[in-house]
C-alpha cells in the first residue's frame, strides 16, 4: 500500500499504534475515491466507520435547526474524521463531505471498536488521537475568538506555507466561498479582509495567494486586534 | 463524600467507570476549596492534575501572542477539564481559573495515567469522556459560526434554565464581561445583543434574566440569523 500507508500512519488515531498492527487495521479496510461535492456521511447518522485523507481534501459540518450549515472541519492528508465510530452505539456529531475529489482510507466502526476493546495500546492511542483533536477544537475557538476576519485569513495562509520564513506562493485548496465559512466570516467579508492584507505584502491572483514575506505576515496574524483594527483604519485613511 | 461523590460520578471521564472503581480514585484525590480569582493551572505547564467541579465556575483560557485571553471553556458541578494530565508527558492546552468561589476534586495525573494503562475499561471510559468534550466544542464552533451575537445570547440563556417551556428567571452565574468573551462578543456588544432580546420577552435585572417564554425564545434562538437580523432591524425602525 505503499504511500497510502505512510499517510495513513500519521493519523491522529493511528500514529500511536505499532506499525504491523496498522497493516491489519488497513487490511480490513476499504480505499475508497469519491467524487468533489459526495457526501461521505450524515450528521446523526449512525457512526459505522471512521476515516483518514489519503488525498483531497474533505469538510465536516453541522447543519443548524434553520437549516443553515456551519464548518467545524476541514482534513487534508492524514486528517482524521468520524472517530465517533471507535465507540459503539454512537451516532455522528456531524455531516462530512468532500470537497475535492479525494481518496480515504474507510475504517470499519465495528471492528475497530472490538479491537479497542480488547487491546489496551490501541484504546490508549485512541485517546490521545481523541486528544490531539480537542486541542485542535480548542484552538480553532481561540483564533475565533480572538482575531479578526484579516487575521484569521493571515493564520489560514500561513498553515498553508511550507516554511517559516521568506516568500511564498500558496495554492488555495478549496472555494472561497468555503474558506470564508471555515474562518466564521460571510463571503463578502472575506474579499474586504483580502484587501486589508495587501499592505502586509499579500496579493490573490485567483486561485494562488502570493505572501511577500512570511514574517511580516506572522507578526500580523499575532497583534493585538485591537491595534490591528487602528492600523488598518490607518492604512486606509493614507 | 455522599453529595461529591454523587457530582463527580457523573463527570464525563468517570462516569462510565463502575462506582467502586471510582470510590477509590476520589479517595486517592484531593478535594480543594479555590477563591474567586484563583489560578488552577497555567496554559503550557506539565499537566501534573485533571479536575472535576463538585462546586461554583471554572473557566480555561488561551492567552494569545500579544497577551489577550480568549475563553474556551467555562465549567461547573461536574464538568470536567485537564484531562490532558490523563496521558504521560502532556501539556495543559490551556490555563484555568475560578471564576467564583468554588470546590474541586483535584485527581493526580500520574495516578489517573497509570490506572489507564493497566484497565483497559477505564482507557475506555476517558476515551468516550474525551468524545463528549468533542462534541460539546464542535457544537460550540456551531454556534459561533451560525448564530448572531443575540441569538447566541439566547442559547446561553436557555442552557441555564430548567425547564423547556413556560416562563423562567435565571441567574446569570458569573459577570458580563465573562459572559461576553465565552460568547465571543465585545462586553459593549453584550449591552446591545440584551436590548435585541427585549422584544422577545428577554428582560435583564442585575444578575437576573427574566424570559417570559421559552418556547418563544427556543424559536429565535433556532431562527435562521438572516431572518434575525431583517426582523431585529424592523423592530428597531418599530
Amino acid at each position: 500500500m505503499g504511500s497510502y500507508f505512510d499517510i495513513a500512519k500519521q493519523a491522529a488515531v493511528l500514529k500511536n499504534i505499532p506499525a504491523p498492527e496498522v497493516e491489519v487495521i488497513m487490511q480490513k479496510s476499504l480505499i475508497r475515491s469519491v467524487e468533489r461535492g459526495a457526501s461521505i456521511y450524515i450528521q446523526g447518522e449512525g457512526a459505522h466507520s471512521l476515516f483518514v485523507v489519503l488525498k483531497g481534501w474533505v469538510k465536516t459540518y453541522r447543519v443548524t435547526p434553520c437549516g443553515n450549515e456551519a464548518v467545524v472541519g476541514i482534513f487534508t492528508e492524514n486528517g482524521c474524521f468520524g472517530e465517533e465510530a471507535a465507540l459503539r452505539d454512537h451516532s455522528y456529531v456531524t455531516g462530512a463531505e468532500a470537497v475535492s475529489d479525494a481518496m480515504l482510507l474507510q475504517i470499519d466502526g465495528l471492528y475497530f471498536a472490538q479491537a479497542i476493546e480488547s487491546d489496551l495500546a490501541l484504546c490508549q492511542a485512541a485517546l490521545s488521537g481523541s486528544m490531539d483533536q480537542n486541542r485542535a477544537l480548542v484552538q480553532h475557538v481561540e483564533q475565533l475568538k480572538s482575531h479578526t476576519g484579516a487575521q484569521r485569513i493571515a493564520d489560514f495562509l500561513l498553515s498553508l506555507c511550507k516554511s517559516q520564513t521568506g516568500s511564498c506562493t500558496v495554492i488555495l485548496p478549496y472555494d472561497k466561498v468555503l474558506i470564508a465559512a471555515w474562518l466564521g466570516m460571510k463571503p463578502e467579508s472575506l474579499s474586504r479582509a483580502f484587501r486589508r492584507l495587501k499592505p502586509y505584502g499579500v496579493s490573490i491572483q485567483k486561485d494562488h495567494a502570493i505572501i511577500e514575506s512570511i514574517e511580516r505576515l506572522s507578526e500580523y496574524a499575532d497583534e493585538d486586534p485591537a491595534e490591528s483594527w487602528s492600523t488598518q483604519q490607518r492604512s486606509e485613511t493614507l
